[in-house]
Parts: C-alpha cells; sequence; structure tokens
C-alpha cells in the first residue's frame, strides 16, 4: 500500500523592510505553502514574489488569513464577530487571489493564520463564518484547519473539501488535541522524533500521546514551522524518513 | 442622434465606526460606483455592504485603489516606484473582488483614487504600473482614467477598455487640464452650471475654459462627487438636464 | 451641606477626513475630557486641536488610550499580555501629554478605552499593569476607572489618586456592576431619569438596581457619552438638575 | 588642542514579531541613540527595552520620527503640509518621552528620520514646523539635522540648540550636499575610509569631494548607520581612529 500526504508551510510574513523566514530555502521540501495576506504579516510586495516563487515551483498556494494585528502578528486573539471574521477573512482571500491569477496559477486552500486558528478550532461560530467565506471566494478552495476540530466539521457541512491538519513539532494530549504551548512537553526539539510522529500519523493514523497513549488522528497536511533556525532541520527531516518509507509527499 | 454617458460616483468610504459619504441616496443616480478597498478608505465590513447595495441596484462596481494613507484619506502624495504602486492596486483589486464575486456580480472596472488618481495622471510610467495591475487581475476590467491623460493611452497602450472621466464641479483650462484646486475658479458650485457642464460635454464633446474658450474633451463617464451637502444636488440637477435631453445614463 | 461632582466626556475620535462626535458643543457642559489618542481614534491633527479646545475653555484634560484597533473603535477585546498594555498606555499617554504640553497646560488624568477599560475592570493584572504606565509617566495623574472594580484598587495600591466613575445612562444589577449592553434594559434613553440617577449617585452615594434594590456607590466623576444624537440631550439634563440641586460640576 | 565628536546611530526600528539592526552590538561604540517612535519603525514595547538598553549604558537618547509609513520604512516622501509634520512629530516626540521619563532619563534630542530628514533638508517651511514641534516639546532639546542645511538654519532662528549632522559613509559634492544614492560614488564602502573622513572632519572641518575638492563643513554628530551587516565594521572603525587620535566621543 502507499501513502502520500501533504507538507504545508506558513510564508510570505516578511513585511516591506523586515525580513522573516527562509520562504526559499523551505520551499524545496513543501508540497503547499500558506500565504501571509498583509493583516498579521505580508504586504502586497511580498505576497507577489512569494507566490512567484510558489509557481515556479510548482507549490500549491493558499491563503493564510489572520487577524488584522501586524503588531501582534496575528497572535493576539481579537473577539471579532462571525460576520467581521467573514469580512477580514474574504477580503485577504481576495487580495491573495489578485496576484495568484497574474502569476497565472489557481489558488488552491486556505488555512488560518495564529489565533485566528486557534479561536476558529475551539469556537464553531467562528469557523463557520470563516468556511463561508471560503466558499464565497468560490474556486473550490480547500478548507485546511486543525484535525478533529470544528473547523473541519464546519467546512464540511458547507460543502467544502477540507484537509485535516497534524502538527510535526507539536505533542498531543489524549484527547487528540495539541498540548497548549505553556505546557511542559507541549514542543518537539528533536526534528528526528518530529519526522517519526509524522511518519507514524501518516501509515497508522495515529499519534502517541504525552502520557504513552495511542490516539487516532486524521493527518491530511502537516504543518512545517517555516521561522526559527531549527525550520530547516526538521523539513529536511521528515522528508527524508518519508521519502525513505515511500511515502509521497503532495497535495492533497 | 441619441447620446448616453455613465455617472460614476466614489463610494464605500467609511470606515468603522466612521461615516462618510451618502452612498445609498446616491445610487439612485449613478450608473456605476467605485468602492473603496481599504487603504485610503473602506474596510471589509464596508466593502461587503456597499459591493451588496450596488448588486442590488444593479449598478456597475469598479475597485477604487488608493495609497495606503487612512489618516490623509489617500490625499497625499506618496513617492511609490511603479512597481509598489502595481502591487498596491492589484491587492486591492483583488479583495474588493472578491466580495463582487460572493454577491454574484463581476467587477467592471478600476478608478484609481485621489493623490494616486493625480500622480498617474501625469506620470506615464505611474499611470502604465496602474494599468498593468488591471490588466493583470483579469476580467476584461474597464481602466477610468482622466480624460486626455497618460491613464488613458497608456492603458489604452495594454489593450485595456478604457472610459475617459471629466468632472461635472470643476472647471477646466486653455490646454484641456482641470483648473488646480488651489487656483480661483476651480470648483464650480452651482449644480445646475455643473449640469449644463456635463451635457455640453456629452452633446457637443467640449468644454467651455475658464477663460472662456470652446476646448474639446472626451467624456465617456463624469464623476459625480460623493461626499459633501450639496452632493445629492449636483447629482440631481446633472440627472434631470440630461434626461430632459434624452441623454441616457448607463455604464460604459 | 454641598456636593461637587466631575462631569467627563469621551473626545477628539475623529480620524482624519473621519468626524465623530460634537465636541465643541459638549464641552460646555463637562469639567474634563477623555481625549483618544491615535489607536482607537483621534489623530495627532485631533489630538491637537481637542487639547487647545480644552485648554480653551479651562476643561481638565485626560488621555484616553484604548486597543491598538482603528477599525473596531477599540470595542473589540484583544488578548494582550499585562506588559504589552503597559507599553501601549504609556505610548499614548505620553503622544497626548506633548500636545497638551505645548498648549501650555498640564494633562490631568487617564482614562483607558472602550474594551481595554471593561477588560481592566475585571482583570486585576491588566489593572495594575495599566496603573503602572499611568504612575511611570509622572505628573501625579488620576486613574479613573469604574467605580468599584480592581481598576480602582490597583491604582489606589500604587499609590495612584483616583476617581470611581459611575454611568448616567446605564442601569446597574443588584451586586453594583453594570448591566451587560446585550440585556434588556441596559441603557438608560431618558435623558432625565439618567439626570436623576446622577443626582441620587452624588447625594445619595447609592444607585437604584434594575430590580429596585438600593445599592451603595461611589461617584466622583460622571461618564456623559459623546457620540450620538442624543448625547447633547443628556448632558443638557444632568448639569441642569445638578445645578438645580446646587451640586457643583468641578474635576476631582 | 582636543576635538570630540558625538557619534550616533538609529536605533528601536524593529516592530513586533520582527527583528531589525543589531542594536545592543552597537550600543558599544555610539554616545547617542535616535529611536524610532512607532510611524516608521518601532512600537511601545521595542520602544521601551531600547530606551532601557540606552539609559543603562548612559548614551544620549533621542526621538526618531517619522512618516506613518511602516511598510516603506518611512522612506517614501509624502506631501504632508507643515502643520501635518509638526503634528507627527510633536506625537512621536511625546510617544518617546513617555518611555524615557519611565526609565528615569531625560529625552536629549530629536532627528527626523529617512524621507521626511531628506525632504525637511531642502524644505525651509518643513524644517520650521518640525523645529516649532521639538521647541514646543519643551526640555531644550538638541535638533539633529543635516550639516549646513535649513534643518539648522530654521532650528536656529527658532533659538533651539542644533546639531549638525555628518555621514561617515556618504560622499560629499563640490557644493558640500550629498551624493544622491543614485549617483555612483554616493556611498563608502570601505569602513577605514569612513573612519578618515570622520577624523578629517573633525579635525580639519573639511571634507574630500568626489572630484577632490576640500569643502568646509560643519561636524557635530556623525551618523553610524544601524543596519546591515558592516555597520559593525563601520563604527568600530571610526571608533577606533578617533581614539588613536585622541578625539573625544561624546555627546553635543
Amino acid at each position: 500500500m502507499t501513502y502520500s500526504i501533504d507538507l504545508n508551510c506558513d510564508m510570505g510574513e516578511s513585511f516591506g523592510a523586515y525580513i522573516i523566514g527562509q520562504d526559499e530555502a523551505l520551499m524545496e521540501y513543501v508540497s503547499s505553502v500558506n500565504v501571509a495576506c498583509g493583516f498579521h504579516g505580508g504586504d502586497p510586495a511580498v505576497m507577489r514574489r512569494t507566490v512567484e516563487l510558489a509557481v515556479h515551483r510548482n507549490i500549491a498556494i493558499g491563503a493564510h488569513p489572520g487577524y488584522p494585528d501586524l503588531q501582534g502578528f496575528g497572535r493576539r486573539e481579537m473577539k471579532v464577530s462571525p460576520q467581521e471574521a467573514y469580512d477580514m477573512v474574504l477580503y485577504q482571500i481576495g487580495a491573495l487571489s489578485a496576484f495568484v491569477h497574474a502569476a497565472g496559477a489557481r489558488l488552491h486552500h486556505v488555512k488560518p493564520h495564529g489565533a485566528l486558528y486557534n479561536a476558529a478550532a475551539k469556537d464553531a461560530a467562528l469557523a463557520s463564518a470563516i468556511a463561508r467565506a471560503v466558499k464565497d471566494a468560490g474556486n473550490d478552495l480547500v478548507f485546511v484547519g486543525l484535525s478533529g476540530s470544528v473547523m473541519i466539521s464546519e467546512a464540511s457541512r458547507l460543502g467544502l473539501k477540507t484537509a485535516s491538519e497534524v502538527f510535526a513539532d507539536r505533542s498531543y494530549q489524549d484527547d487528540g488535541t495539541l498540548t497548549p504551548r505553556s505546557a511542559p512537553g507541549a514542543m518537539i526539539h528533536d526534528p528526528e522524533q518530529a519526522a517519526r510522529q509524522v511518519l507514524r500519523m501518516v501509515q497508522h493514523k495515529a499519534v502517541t500521546s504525552v502520557s504513552g497513549k495511542d490516539i487516532p488522528v486524521v493527518a491530511e497536511t502537516v504543518c512545517i514551522h517555516g521561522d526559527g533556525t531549527a525550520a530547516l532541520s526538521f523539513a529536511r527531516a521528515i522528508v527524508h524518513l518519508l521519502q525513505q518509507h515511500h511515502v509521497g509527499i503532495k497535495t492533497t
């Protein structure tokens, strides 16, 4: 039996004179990118260049909409209404779509960013509003959300294609949720361990929780973090192990 | 012989709790609207509502991209490179397009706003960059620019459809350019006079300059200003006079 | 026995071309103003003009710092750390102070705005961080906070002068807290009723709760809302009733 | 005879998650820092930390106000009125002052940033408006401006203390102005050559122009650029040469 998985990475988060991430180097390893749309990071010039790089490498391009909070990098939760979330997500999808279209490609997916992602994973009304924006943007976009969360169920209910996301460098709890970043053992610091976790998720549809239990998990796309000095080490370790086990790396 | 002309108005320039303009009332008089895209005015919620109003009335919808200067309402010139102009215009067109698409309509045209419009009317490289963004956005968008300026010639050179814009409430100089706002007599304050100027532009393809000369002018769309208490008076006077003379009011 | 109370009003919330509130008209009725500092509303030009108006009338000037969310007018809660709150409040106090100093006056107080005010009223760590910023700004600024909340107790603990704020047009619950805006009866729509509530708070140090109970309340400053068409009616009714009962209107 | 000169460096230009510059390392070499104030770079947290670092090292702290253009890093000229420039500069000075005061120090000087600096060096009305803001901010702030420009003369006319700035890594033309960046030979790439230019400016009050002429120049403070990988090399070379020749490095 053959397996395949999508590897995704957040990109295009530089802004003006400010450079963040190692976009070009990481594009060698991933099958899809989530491009910031100017609210939490990214600006029109960065979006154009990031899209052109991805098109050149034939990588699937997704929009990565976030809260309008550049200073907080979209990582501070804002209490917005579902309608406000719909509006801000649709705006950002549209903005990125124009660059993708201009580069001769098509937008493939949408993945909310940071605190918006976390809030939507817990709040069905918010998840539904975002999913509605993805649907109304047209073009059969795939909704990328936290595996097992209301993001996936709400998007499915609206008839959207979804991609259940798992994390290579985060540990899981017994109930299948991510260990909160504030708790000990939340992060996996060893690239090899992260790679093994990914392989197991793909081949066995399971993850070993922090308490050692075997937890079922749906893994359709794996998030590779793009910032930090270790980003490339993780990407290489994961790709290497997957290739050794003949797991294909491709977009959903 | 029958004549027709497009009447356009800038709309959707409110922002958050801040309300500006009389969008709904003015939509009764115009055949096309230019919707702010969040840079000089407008926000995602305002864009959605403005687009919905226009779709409801079957008015042609255009994007109205401006400089990223909300405090200056896009009226302060910024020295941006042609590439920066291209990027910011494409971004804004895309953002608005998403709302138009979600409302079941199609974006019709693009008209730069304020200081960006004025700069593009004088700078061929800037005009060309903006026209290129309009072209790359696809969908055969019409480029609305100052009649007789490089905006029209540069857009035409790229194969874009164009609409030559004239102004109802601005006076013209002997060389066919608008009298600068800082000069005396720049503004026409009488709605009836403005209406007669419009009618003459449509029927005789000419305007009387401030010195009394007869100046040829191409008038395909007339800008009706949307803010100020007199906006509705001007709109009514112009529409009334055009209807009296059986001039059709419709999009290019 | 004679009584006096401070009447405060939020002002200077216009931004660029966007006008909000009736600042000049309301200044006739209040003894202190809270001036927006450019984050949720206000811009440098609006701040300067508002300060000049207040100095001209010899009204006490306070800073009115809010979340960095112009689109949401500072009314959307943002999850910021106490340190982030400290930083954003100190920044805004400093910015306004410069205009007050340039106008030949001294900053008198600080009152957090909107969602930041509401969050600080419930979160002692946040209230303490804001109070620390007020203290570190120097000049013996008065901290204006919700009467009976941790804003007052935390500021007192740091040795700050405080002013306990009550509301003319909001109803109170049995536990002395404001009825949430989402609940029925939260708002008092009758200016005369609002005026009577204020008078009673001043003279009897009590308010009648929505269930009819007599609740003790510390009232040192009364918030008069500055936007909405009814703002002037409320201000006039309150001032009129207080004057009839010989209650002085002056800054704490 | 003994000489001394001030070495200044732009700092605190990071923003949120975005890091720029090598502030801490460069603080070892300079006698004064110009701290970004949140408009072209910097945010409240960055401002606080930068000020604390400078206070710790007992370096003179100045405000570094810029255009409200984070995306353009304040390097794109904006057509603002003198009044708008006054307002934005006073706002930024005030904001930074609060952090300096909270850290137990006093603001020492103000140096406009980027395109605002360049515009003010050529436009007396703009320079005068900025100087007026510096004056109205109080505390006898020193105005740092381009040596020989209207920045210095306008500030002097208002009675401000001034510091005439020269550049270590820029070449000069026969008329004493900087060679435009777009011209060949504008930048000096060799740290030793830059150091010799500085030494000569201090000891001989002259600079050798690109055509080889000896041009008189007033040098009271030297700008050391803070970004770029070579920043530290330049700082070290200049400090080393000045120390070898017993030139003191201290604030004006």
